[in-house]
């Protein structure tokens, strides 16, 4: 009895101590990939970097760190999966996609956490906590800006036309998930891009992959393109791969499926995908799983108005049945056998 | 015995729960701060996102949001500290400052969690995830970028002429404790930054203080400027400061000391500080801090080659001593009470 008691106080002391809680082995960050460009023939400049700081000559000429990638993990003391997840934003925003949500709720960083992976989530090249560089003598284009009409109409959380500045008569896409009195908080997270840095950012991204994976790939948007390719690559390092909304990917009609067979891909999709320009964009990444299908490889499909569950946008994460999309997720990559 | 064998294995049980790890009750971001800006009369571009996605047609003009601060927080399910201990950077840098090492270990971040605080890290208006805006439309100067020469020399790590893109052919400053072999990863952490941001940062880094507050501010080198700021508007909220390195600070001559007597302060410098342009940021911050002393205020001050530590850079929080400097930082917020 008195054994039985104290065995149930360790058990309760034990389950206090992680409880709600993570138990985590590390949190860290580094940056990977890149490399040092040289500027010459540039003028100098005088800069007051700081109110009451001294006048400081800069000599803008000289070696520049660029083009590398900023990821920041989490390892927790007792993952149930045997690979890491690591989280890709897409385009016009950084890692912070995957974090708290805009409405101050969990995000999938910490779902996938909770459902026992070690997390990687990254800023790729030219976004966030990855830096950016002067242009036009190191990035080749200039920066776009996502104004936040774009983002409403474009993610499928309004209508077209549908952005006013005052969020009162914004008109939102009927039954939308996103939660709309917070898209303004959504639109602090926008950060510049270009379309010129492809090439690096694949570099960097690869090399990415090779310092953490063996790995999961979860992949949203402009991401595809890269998480793709670097499946290509590291076709035995890439352990699964969910593209989730991917809006690119390699030439479908060229790209060497055979390779990435032993990777099992599943593409989500949210709602209102009758909207452009996702019609393309839905059609492309089709083709491109079709055909993975037909070369043996595994190229699953959910899409979640087929599942019953209407009015989710491009953002699946923001959203606020994002744990419910989450789930289905890390049910499919159990399927997959990532979890011990 | 039985029930001592048994309470020694709860007593086990609940410490290998911990061990080495941390118990963390949450991890999230957010941002704070900012603004909407509108703009009209730029033409319309002609986008392809990423490879193989649609041609989109864009429209610049309309509402941006800007000037936001990025923070991210790690809870701790025990916190030691009474307050959460925020870390601000420096100048053309962001968060990674305090993040893992350039050489890979841990960083203050980590440090500060395991000595018993709740830590929130932020990007400033315009580094890293905080963002950055069109210029000159919104942001109203020109960026600059430090190139690797600068960062060697400004942050004294080598001497003035010591920098070569050839690493071997680097002179550092002799028993610097910066492990320069990593030199060349801690670049990568550089962003672009402006000089005349100054008003948009001080007002996001208000109302980060309002959000997270009442707390403890570690400010590094440029950062010294806002957080002074901050606490002479907030002084129930700061409940203490330690000023790294501050290379900017409000006109001594004419800030109102008296406001934040109630804020304790702590100066702490590394090695070196003969080399230019150091002897006038020492200068100025001593003739603040002495007026503070003056006005009845608590304004400490620890230069580390007074202690007989020597070698210590700019960058503090990356040099190979870093937990020994940060141990003394903790002591003097234990002796201001901030630990329970």
């Amino acid at each position: 009895m008195l054994k039985k008691t104290l065995a149930l106080a360790l058990l309760g002391g034990l389950a206090g101590c992680a409880g709600n809680n993570l138990v985590v082995a590390d949190v860290g960050s580094f940056h990977v990939g890149g490399r040092t460009v040289t500027l010459s023939g540039l003028p100098e400049k005088e800069i007051v970097y700081s109110p009451g700081a001294p006048v400081v000559k800069v000599n803008p000429n000289g070696d520049y760190a660029v083009e590398a990638l900023y990821a920041r993990y989490t390892l927790l003391a007792s993952p149930k999966a045997r690979y890491p997840l690591m989280l890709w934003h897409g385009g016009g925003l950084a890692g912070t996609t995957f974090e708290t949500k805009p409405d101050g709720k969990p995000g999938w960083e910490s779902y996938f956490l909770r459902a026992g992976y070690n997390v990687y989530v990254n800023d790729a090249v030219e976004r966030g906590r990855a830096s950016w560089a002067r242009y036009p003598e190191i990035f080749k284009g200039e920066p776009f800006f996502r104004p936040k009409k774009e983002a409403w109409e474009l993610f499928r959380i309004g209508e077209t036309g549908g952005y006013a500045s005052n969020p009162s008569a914004r008109k939102s896409i009927a039954g939308t998930q996103f939660p709309i009195e917070y898209f303004d908080q959504f639109a602090k997270q926008a950060i510049p891009r270009w379309s010129t840095n492809d090439a690096a950012t694949q570099a960097a991204y690869d090399a990415y992959v090779e310092k953490v994976c063996p790995c999961v790939i979860v992949v949203h948007s402009q991401g595809g393109n890269f998480a793709f390719n670097s499946a290509l690559k590291y076709p035995d390092k890439v352990k699964a791969l969910v593209a989730v909304e991917t809006s690119g990917s390699p030439d479908p009609d060229t790209f060497d499926y055979a390779k990435v067979k032993s990777v099992p891909m599943l593409w989500l999709w949210g709602d209102n995908l009758d909207k452009a320009p996702w019609p393309a964009v839905f059609a492309r990444q089709e083709k491109f799983r079709t055909l993975l299908v037909k070369a043996g490889g595994i190229g699953d499909r959910i899409a979640l108005p087929e599942l019953g569950v209407r009015g989710n946008t491009h953002m699946l994460m923001m959203d606020r049945n994002s744990d419910q999309v989450a789930e289905l997720i890390d049910r499919w990559l159990t399927r997959q056998g990532v979890k011990r």
